[in-house]
């Protein structure tokens, strides 16, 4: 990137959004996004593979945050105590991002394509949730189990943070719905 | 089917496990696994959509078996208690398929495209089972946190029931998965 293309990444990332919003994801070039960001071609392929990568461009750092949580939690904390540290730093990533992350959401529930896509990064964020909560000393069973039960936290909290007119933050509404899984599973 | 052709799709299905197992689901194709049942491609194809199709020909019975037994569940059960009867329900379809569920388990293992097939029906089966826990009456988002619970702990349970050497009923395993998500959600 040069200085004669401030920010192209999130300038293509922005108008990517834009245009599958208003006209569908399957319906978009890439030659229209580079267009609606004002960059070429061949500048939006030096930052994605390709248009559906656009969308999951944060996957990355979202895990990552997600697991060195889990990782850096306090030796005694018991499993599901790392995971809520985990889901109190995921959260820190979407501030200011609300609007950005409805957009994204609605793109991608019209797409079975990228549903597919979706479900493979919670599927990833639960593999490496479970052998980080197994290097903690847990068993590999209860450390899946813990893992999936995050994720599972993890989407309700999100769709409740997305949903129409709701303000509360995400990491308020991720505590809220672990406890709502402690009270459910305790049969409450 | 007629007389001539008995069984021909629990043969075409045996079939095909055997010819994944040995040389690989990708090296397989729909002439070999009709050759090895004795049956002809036509045959194959008025059973099954595709090779593919074969190793996820009960995920409908699978899905309907737990939804049935979550619905049926008496009216006054907490809905983890619904989930329960769901498990419990399921593990009656697996008795007697344990090995074949480990050469299943192998050959999905061994395919990224297997593997997302398997993600599609464990994320279909969660819909359904948080659509049929609202129709008991429970919220939505509690409903969703319910069945993603669930179904983690059907993967657990599972995965133990295939693990080597494991002679426990698929029932029983299922319990004690429950159990331990009680367990870890609970702090302990």
């Amino acid at each position: 990137m040069g200085r004669w293309e401030p920010d192209s990444r999130g300038r293509l990332a922005r108008a990517a959004l834009e245009l599958y919003s208003e006209r569908g994801y399957e319906q978009t070039t890439v030659a229209e996004i580079a267009k609606r960001a004002g960059l070429t071609e061949r500048t939006f392929f030096r930052h994605y593979a390709d248009k559906r990568e656009v969308l999951f461009d944060g996957s990355g750092t979202l895990q990552e945050l997600f697991v060195e949580a889990v990782v850096g939690a306090p030796e005694a904390a018991p499993p599901i105590d790392a995971v809520a540290a985990g889901l109190e730093a995921v959260s820190t990533m979407f501030d200011g991002r609300r609007e950005h992350s409805r957009l994204r959401q609605a793109v991608i529930a019209a797409n079975p394509e990228l549903q597919e896509r979706e479900l493979i990064k919670l599927a990833s964020m639960a593999a490496s949730l479970t052998e980080a909560l197994h290097r903690r000393g847990v068993a590999r069973s209860t450390a899946s189990l813990t893992a999936e039960a995050g994720i599972a936290v993890f989407k309700v909290g999100f769709e409740r943070w997305i949903a129409a007119a709701e303000e509360r933050g995400m990491s308020q509404l991720m505590r809220e719905s672990l406890d709502e899984l402690k009270a459910v599973t305790a049969g409450g």
